[in-house]
């Protein structure tokens, strides 16, 4: 077996790091994956509506939207064939790869960017080696080129390997709005799944660090409330309004008060908020962008159920209607000892990786807990390993980055824990 | 015509502050009442449940309450015969003189006390006199006790005039907890009423101050609204609570959030409100006693109608129920200038009146207006007219006292104005 | 004297119709009066910071707004010499005519126009016969270009009269944000004013209606308060963060909850509102822009005050801070009945008039209350005329629009009032 | 050694469950234990004011109370000369054993009742056999009868054992207000304690369950936040009132909106509110009887911090008053497993013992850790133990009870828990 280069994993890095694209959005960025996978000797490639469980997708953004990315994949050079399979937001991709008898393993990596600006300070180093990002307003700020990287890289390094059994890498779209986890569960191609290994790079551990598996998942359920009353003069006819903003502040401060639950951790967010039009018009509409989370997928549910309720009474309150769209879901989720242990072990044996921690929390939410879950489910056992990356800024901030020489290290044990689970099959 | 002596007005006073009886409980005051009348030459006594509509007494005490009420009043001395007829809180009387050919002329009187204690204070007349409330936690602290002498007074003299028509009396109870002027204005006893007088004494004005038409009533809808949950340990089971208390700093918060109205006047307080048992106890019940008003009857209705929205709405956010019972309403009223203009005339020449308001704003509720209401929609005319008395507190306080001077001006404007009506028709 | 014709009326009326200026943006539209200005035989033109007291201004844009609507107007054609003056949103002019010895008389019209689009719909005159707005997201939906057609012609009638006395026409800006009243009162330039007219057309009254002398001007204070607080991921760090969107929330519900009072009409709304940036992050900004009112000027700053400690305690509840700035004030006004007796009577004798007000409630706030003041400060006298028109869609709706044969009356009833004042000095 | 009989030890705690008396004025109770103790061969009796530090008890009720309960005591037959030494509400005593070289360990019971009614329904066994609470109001409803009982037994156990060191049984008073492990723990007398044991019964454990060593201490602040306004009239000057209600509301919706921390289980309640005094007056007084929570010390003081600005700042809002004044506070606390494997072991071989949990979470709070912390930060170790018992009624509630053959269990296992620390010092 040989890894692919170093040199090969930064390009591919940096190209994909140029050109983020959000949920749903992950046309180029699929297109690029599918023509590397075809230059690789893989069985199987599937793509956009083959990967995705139909009418599972959430958070879908608006035909004009989608139109706007697909017709910049176009202008950038995405490959046209691979494009038409993606319209309408069908974006990601499966490749396997069979090489006998053995178990299957599956590996599963993200692929989108996130919708906010990139820092064009110098100290910055995309911004400084010429390879921030292209698209305005967006910008890989959780690592997932490098995920979408790893994911090639370890493809590749398989199929180089004596590997005997099925793998399958699945790369993900739209983990970001947790929009894309669940139709790739759904999608049914994990069944057959003995071993999953998810993978995330960073999360506040240096370079060299390594988390076997990761726990600590938050169930999250995101919602938007909207609220409508109707609008009137605020000086001449206040009574003729009906206040959509009184009701979306009744809410806010009833939802922060839901109780606490002696069963676990429990949280809740009202993250985005708006509403009215002028100052002297009573606001006829106003919402809420919010997410309520819980240690297991009952308290998620249990929190869920207590926001309903305030959110109903809130528009009751002030005689307006709402709306209430679910906007996102992910169930909690658990890494299996048993895979949990191979990692370990090969950690310890990997050059490059100098600390490594069994557990770790991850005290937020991922969409991978569904295809985990699936998994373990029907059976198989799953682990969501964490590789470490010095980052200068936290996820999600204008300065995140990535140490490029975690790729290599991610590549490298996520690759022998493959050959391993395969090998030994604990 | 002659008038009752001070001496004696000063005296009935007197006894009726000494035995102070809260709404529904006015047991010894009517049959003292009673007595004054039987010893005049009056044409029909009605007592009890011949002056008060079937049904329609609203917050009346439960038995318990009543019966320590009544029998105080059996033990204080009071007729009988009389009590008797007062079973089961049916208070109140209605006495009427006919003297030939003329117009029916009603003057209407309350007689209810305040569940509030009495001064002790030696600066206080009633304290220093020794005329002191005999019931503990009860108080004449709105001047009520004037009211039934003045009714005694006015009928008293007018028997003893030419007057040539029809004049009924009203010693209407449960003023206070506006719940005796409704069922006293669905008896239908004033339906033949051409012109109704309504009085009171004090409302700020000093001594010698007449208002010959009170404006501005308040129309008045009083509710309580009793949350009910679930109790849990606040410590080990927070989530299996349903928090009445939240529910209603919930609704306590909103009610006064009701947008104000562009056609005038409203009001809203949660003047009462508790919850809860213990620190470390969710709390099961909570309740608010609260009011709405309004300058139109329309208004209230508005305030009253958003007021249940509000309730209903913070029961829902907090998984709770609320029971929302009535207790009191009035509706909004006004003063006829027909009779305005004959009280400001008297007023002009009544010895002891120095200065006369054509009109004054209450500012506040009154069940009075249930009986205007009724008399004006049946073509009669109504004034509520005001007789000011120096008053050392404010009305409600613990050291309100009248003036006793102004019981001899209240006698004379109101007897010279039933007289008035009865001769000019105006 | 003869008036303008019709014709040119309508024609002026939609050229400043299809180039609506908002607030402090009136460049083309100063420029555009000041060439009429200069047509006619006037004897002083003041313009932009000449007629706006120093430092007074208030809710300017920043300069960059101010740049492209300043060369939106040099691309239009405007005047260049008297766009120079306007520099920097100076915008508004005055134009004085000396005929004389008599009375100094003025007349206010508002000039500038609001930010929402025009409706497109072929029932709407404007965009059916072609003059609707050329700005995008501006329109004049207050009849302001009807204001400032009225200002022209009540000169030009004024001009070509037997007029005896000083006639200052002010061309004011920014009442939409009730920005401009105040400088231009403080300008000092009316402060030898002895009669003002301040003039609104439509106010739900058809046309051919005059109101004489409105009243019922609510006292206004215009603010935005900026919470600021700490951003932390919600799922991970939720103690972190400092909460700007639950202070906001606080604050919203609270303002609506300050107490009615028993001296008038007051008012409060929390007009627009937004915070937070994600669903899964604590918001660390959220803002409230906001008004309140008052029936006089009193009761507005009872309601700033409670409004102001609403918002302070609101940011000290959740840890955040708070910037409270102020957006805009008026204060309350009232018509002179001297004025009124002579707009009433010469409205009386008017062709086009067949209904006359003498006074109705505006139920709402303007700034020209500023300048009434000013005059009535120093003795002057002063009123608010409104001159009805037949308007299809509601003041500040996207098919407002003004039924052009009220032009003529507006003209002729202002027109025979400053006539009348010079000659008869009520 | 012999173990007191069963005989003894039911009706000890009988007798201690028909006087109840709530914390601060357990007058009899002490007493009572003085009497046993000085029938027993102790060496040193401790009472009142020597095991309390001066000025560290908290929410002793006023002097009234005090003597009421301190005179029925008195009547009850209480030892003169003990009572004396309580005046003032100094309960509670210590016994000290002293049996040659050896470890100290002490032995920490409770010994207050409930402020709330017993049952008197016939299925309750302290109503049908006759030992039902004496003293209305008042209820031994969380088995401290029991507890006081077991601290007599163990001592009478040791004492008749071979048992080398010293012993110190505390019977502390003032648990349920969390008021008396404070000065207990200040007076010093604990600093030379070895190994120090708590006990409790119940806990949702049945009867034969021993937990070696309860977990899951809540660290508990309690206070009490009285808002206070101006009163005045709802209807007529709602401006002139400052609501305290309005307050109140304000604080108690927030306050349950105090972000979740990342740290660990918080908690908030505000258990019991109240305020206002009729319907039609604005309040002018308000509280809140609250409570937070947090799984450590620190993170306690975290929502007491929060909670402190809430309510600064709900007052500020509504432009009132409020003092804060602290209640009763405990922090966190763990037990040592050097304890709790010899609980764990002797538990093993006791009769009557059939199921051992070697943790169990508490989810509540508890002032003993005053004392356990007290000695941990001193060197030494200390366990809280729970002895299970079948209990038809839960804690607090009117219908608890203790099955009295938990008591032999209790005595025994901590009487050999005791000789075992005594012995072998783990």
């Amino acid at each position: 077996m040989s890894q692919p280069s170093r040199e090969r994993l930064v390009a591919l890095r940096r190209e994909f790091h140029r050109k983020p694209e959000p949920a749903w959005r992950e046309f180029w960025t699929t297109a690029r994956i599918v023509d590397e996978l075809e230059s690789m000797d893989v069985d199987e490639i599937l793509v956009g509506p083959e990967v995705l469980a139909d009418g599972e997708r959430i958070a879908v953004p608006d035909d004009e939207e989608l139109q706007r990315w697909f017709r910049q994949a176009e202008e950038a050079g995405a490959n046209p064939d691979t494009l038409e399979r993606l319209r309408g937001g069908y974006t990601g991709a499966m490749a396997t790869l069979e090489r006998g008898d053995g178990p299957t393993v599956a590996l599963r990596v993200d692929i989108d960017g996130l919708p906010r600006e990139e820092s064009t300070d110098d100290a910055h180093v995309p911004a400084r080696e010429g390879f921030r990002s292209e698209h305005d307003g967006a910008m890989h700020a959780c690592g997932h080129d490098a995920h979408a990287t790893i994911g090639l890289g370890v493809l590749e390094a398989v199929a180089d390997s004596d590997f005997a059994g099925t793998l399958k890498v699945c790369f993900q779209p739209a983990e970001e709005s947790i929009g894309g986890g669940k139709p790739m569960a759904e999608s049914g191609l994990l069944d057959d799944v003995d071993y999953l290994l998810a993978v995330h790079i960073g999360l506040d551990h240096p370079t060299g660090e390594v988390v076997a598996g990761v726990e600590g998942f938050l169930a999250v359920h995101q919602f938007r409330a909207a609220f409508s009353g109707e609008s009137a003069h605020a000086g001449g006819r206040p009574a003729d309004g009906r206040n959509a903003v009184q009701a979306m502040a009744a809410a806010v401060q009833n939802l922060y008060a839901i109780p606490r639950h002696e069963d676990g951790v429990t949280r809740v967010n009202a993250g985005k908020v708006g509403g009215g039009s002028a100052t002297n018009v009573i606001p006829e509409e106003a919402h809420i962008e919010g997410e309520v989370r819980g240690e297991t997928t009952e308290l998620m549910a249990y929190m869920r159920e207590r926001a309903e309720s305030v959110i109903e009474g809130a528009a009751t309150m002030h005689d307006c209607e709402v709306e209430l769209t679910p906007d996102g879901e992910a169930p909690g989720g658990e890494s299996d000892d048993a895979i949990v242990d191979v990692v370990e072990t090969v950690a310890g044996r990997t050059a490059g990786v100098d600390s490594i921690l069994r557990n770790d929390d991850l005290g937020g939410s991922e969409d991978a807990t569904f295809l985990m879950n699936r998994v373990q489910d029907r059976g198989g056992k799953a682990a969501y390993v964490g590789v470490g990356t010095d980052h200068p800024g936290g996820h999600h901030t204008a300065t995140f980055d990535v140490d490029e020489d975690s790729l290599v290290v991610g590549v490298d044990v996520l690759t022998e824990t493959v050959l391993a689970l395969a090998r030994d099959r604990p």
